[in-house]
């Protein structure tokens, strides 16, 4: 491995500018070549930060540069399928932000173009990166815990996104509990056969009055017997709250929040810790590096991607399932939805 | 209150025993005056133990007897419903085990003769006593964690009861979810409208045999829109397993795990933690102690009973719910059962 | 073991009344047949309470009743040792409260006429019964964490005592510390053979002003090498705080505080849990029963006591020379203060 | 600051190839223009993993530089006084791995070429930096909780060094300690006044053999009136132990160890984590980076250093006095080593 992945980042918002600065700064086995954002201005700022030499406007430019040997896709949702099937048609791997797309259509046409050109194409589910996740897979794994019972996922927001976001969001179930989805599937190792959701709009009543719900609670049946629940919500005050429980045969293993310190404090009124790391981009901070790792490391070593096209498709289907539950208020299984 | 409650105790088994050491030696304002058990050797051991003076083959010789003020009914279940009807017959309280019966109509009997009688009835749920369950009903109570969202109810048992108790002990949602169920309600407030159950057998296959079920998931939705969770199993390895977590709108408050001591020892493997305790009569001694206080000072001061009738039939109402949710996989309404 | 032990009590306070309720009401082998104290009207309430049948003004009413078998020492200091000798004389086996007396000559009179009588004679060190630091016991013991090297104590009060309680205490290494040199002395099962103590009055300048101290650390050296510390602080605004931790050759164990609950909440400002058990006799209530069970048992069993009367002495010849480095400021041997 | 500070590392051991990592990859404001070593392959092999352009077998072609601003001292303790000297006559700023010197004399001879060249100067005690201690800085501040009282610093490495670094470490409380000694200063905000010390050889006898100790508590006294101390051992068998604690009239706060995940495992045995960090490299990661940073940007605005010359010197004398103390059995005053 004595070359570097040279890079190209479509998309120059919040997400972009994050693994732009990794791959820049974290990672030194790629280089990033070229950004492009139709808002320029912001491909600039970041091109000026991260040491990177080309900015466009038009993504076009880094799809027809042949040095480019991968492209990270950080566009909007509703461009993600789009961009990956060309980046796909000219041989560049893809490392693509979730979701894939909200049309299972879509998502086919995707993951057809990716196998027929044979590219490497990672889905952004990062939280499989995460040390306290992957210490919960590893004792699934390797049997530390039995065999598995019962998974609860709390995964609850600081603050729920403006309501222009929700709008466009394609509701709670495709964009947030999506990660759920992804993480259930990968720490049990089998697939989710059927749903049921109770779910309400508790926090913001304008997020009900746009369709979409804020706080829910989805159980689940796996294929191999397994059970489980997913808590979400879009606003929890004391902070983000990201926590998995994994029961089994042989014991137990929970994964607690992460917090900026480990300090505790004791007054007249009790003892007291600071509250868990609020923002995504700190609590996930190093999963984000470390699943952009593994795909430059992919990438350059051959290897096979760590999160792959089924994985980006099934929590939509998940979502969708969810969705319907809620609707028609009974437990929906995945196949409704279409068969996998 | 210058004088001590007498009291009789109907049945001297285990839970008999326990509440006739704590009337005996941690209730001043009690005096144990008589035991009855048709294996009248079990009483006859126990009344030298904590000092009761009569010991009877018959419990009518209790209920006949002008000098008892209240009976401790802790007789094998199917006779909970008969001896609380001839107790209130002869105008004695009552404090009952739970449940009051497996039966709707029996339930409905006792509340009426209860009503009839003007009697005092507790029934024995006792862990809404318990320090850790009361502070979060506090805390609910209080506002400290603003308007309840979503309660989580962990209640996982250290080992399977026999197939024999299995058998007779009306399923897994009349004989353990239904702590769970009086726990869940007393900490909301409010009554649950509809439940919904995920469940199999997974610890023991002789309990599938016997047409029960030994693991399960059960979703609540509340009248008020709380949702909630209880996730029960017979047989957790790692001990009793006894935790309760209410999300709101101004925070989160959550119970761990009592244990038998509060020291952490660290080796080359990592830091380690005795087991929480293991067996209900350890983790629930205080509890048992305090509701049995609380019955008998309402009786001698004519207060009112933490616990009464209506309370010892609604979970029996959600054990009936549950089980035909499980049975039709679908969610089901408390109405479909009776109405409240 | 079919009789009970028939004991009298001698000193109504605070402590005689707690000894005076653990035996009436949760040790059924023992019989507290009377109660003696000058302020007779506090022994006769404390009687009543108890359903203590005799009450004396004059101890000597007890120590001259031929059906007691053991008395419970819980008067002012100054009266264990002459107590402590003419109940031995009696041949009444004797639980003495801490210390036996600030005065080494009265301590080893006390200890000749205990071993001259034979009576059993137990030192009131009740922390040893703690189930926290019984398991640091067992660790040591068994080798969990190898060869002891370091052992810190960390032990604070919420309150410091009234200024007339401090003049005549004895000073904080014999009324406070004495505990804590019963506790290392009890964990590490070696003697202590060097102190040296940094001590100031930061809490209040009254303390000082009697020639007191209320803050003060006390570094230790034992034979076999481990070397050690205690913190003792009068004033601790959180609760009492009341931790050890012992650090060897293959680990390293601590005891945290007891709560009241094991709750914690979470709000915008942090996650909170209740502040510990806050009064000495909250916090050390089962090691208080525990300690009384041991000596009923050791009396009628003929057993050893757990707590004899070297316990009693040693800890006050530490607390002398606790006192004699801080007013000279260096290292000083137990042998300067008496030969053990 | 439109302008990167440019900077040249001299020694390319562990700790260089660290400073140049993070100098490389997380602190866009440096750019490593040169690196020094005898042992060039080290230096090379570095340069090419962090694109450094140049490599020096001689120290002083960075001296020479003039398009350097800065060095990072991280070559042998004993050439530390030297190499800052020549650079500081240079009119290099200089960041210099702790400790300056063991001798006293080179140390006020480098603060004085120091002071006289006008240069900054910072020292390698990364401790400060961590997010631990510094939340307990600010609580002591801040006055979170009132007037100290009390630190207790718990600094064990999970593993001895070497024999041959024993031999030419300065002894442990010069090599080991000194990290602590800073760590109260910075804490409490004041200077310690005497120090005493009980020590001893528990690890490894060949560190006895050798002259040195490998276990320690030491005693401090501060100027205004807080007490402390600090336990040092050279192997926890259960990882790097790295805690400190404060208490004070409003409260205590105290910083626990920090783990690679916060996932707790229960199974028959009890419950369980993995060990905390092991390595120091891993455990104070950021808090190496964030001192870079912080002197990266002293340097580019001409603010000021957060670690001075005499924050190098004081923790010298203090391990100085520590010695001392062990050696004589007593006491010692800082002020007995030299006037400060």
């Amino acid at each position: 491995m004595n070359r570097r992945l040279k890079v190209g980042i479509i998309g120059a918002g919040r997400i972009g500018r994050l693994h732009a600065e990794h791959l820049a700064f974290r990672i030194p086995d790629a280089e990033v070549v070229a950004i492009a954002d139709p808002f320029v201005e912001n491909a600039r700022r970041c091109a000026g930060r991260c040491g990177i030499p080309k900015v466009f406007e038009d993504y076009h430019d880094i799809l027809n540069d042949p040095k480019i040997d991968a492209v990270i896709v950080c566009s909007p949702t509703d461009t993600h399928a789009k961009i990956t099937i060309e980046s796909a048609e000219r041989g560049k791997h893809v490392f693509c932000e979730k979701p894939i797309s909200h049309d299972l259509k879509e998502i086919d046409d995707v993951l057809n173009a990716v196998e027929k050109s044979g590219i490497k194409f990672q889905v952004g589910f990062n939280r499989r990166f995460d040390s306290n996740f992957r210490r919960i897979k590893k004792a699934v794994e390797s049997g530390e815990i039995g065999d598995p019972y019962i998974i609860h996922v709390i995964s609850r927001d600081p603050e729920p996104p403006s309501i222009d976001y929700v709008k466009s969001s394609g509701g709670i179930f495709l964009d947030m509990t999506i990660h759920d989805f992804d993480m259930v599937r990968y720490i049990i190792g089998d697939e989710v056969e059927e749903v049921y959701v109770v779910a309400g709009v508790m926090v913001d009543e304008r997020i009900g009055e746009v369709g979409d719900l804020d706080t829910a609670i989805i159980t689940l049946r796996f294929r191999n017997g397994v059970m489980g629940t997913i808590d979400n919500c879009r606003k929890a005050v004391y902070g983000y709250d990201q926590r998995v429980e994994v029961f089994g045969s042989k014991g137990v293993i929970s994964a607690q929040n992460n917090y900026p310190n480990n300090t505790v404090r004791g007054d007249e009124t009790g003892f007291h810790r600071d509250p868990p790391l609020r923002f995504f981009m700190e609590r996930y901070i190093e999963s984000y590096v470390e699943e952009m790792k593994e795909f430059v490391n992919a990438v350059l070593n051959d290897g096979q991607v760590p999160v792959g096209g089924i994985d980006g498709k099934i929590p939509v289907v998940m979502g969708m399932a969810a969705r319907k539950s809620y609707d028609e208020n009974r437990p929906v299984k995945l196949s409704e939805i279409c068969s996998i």
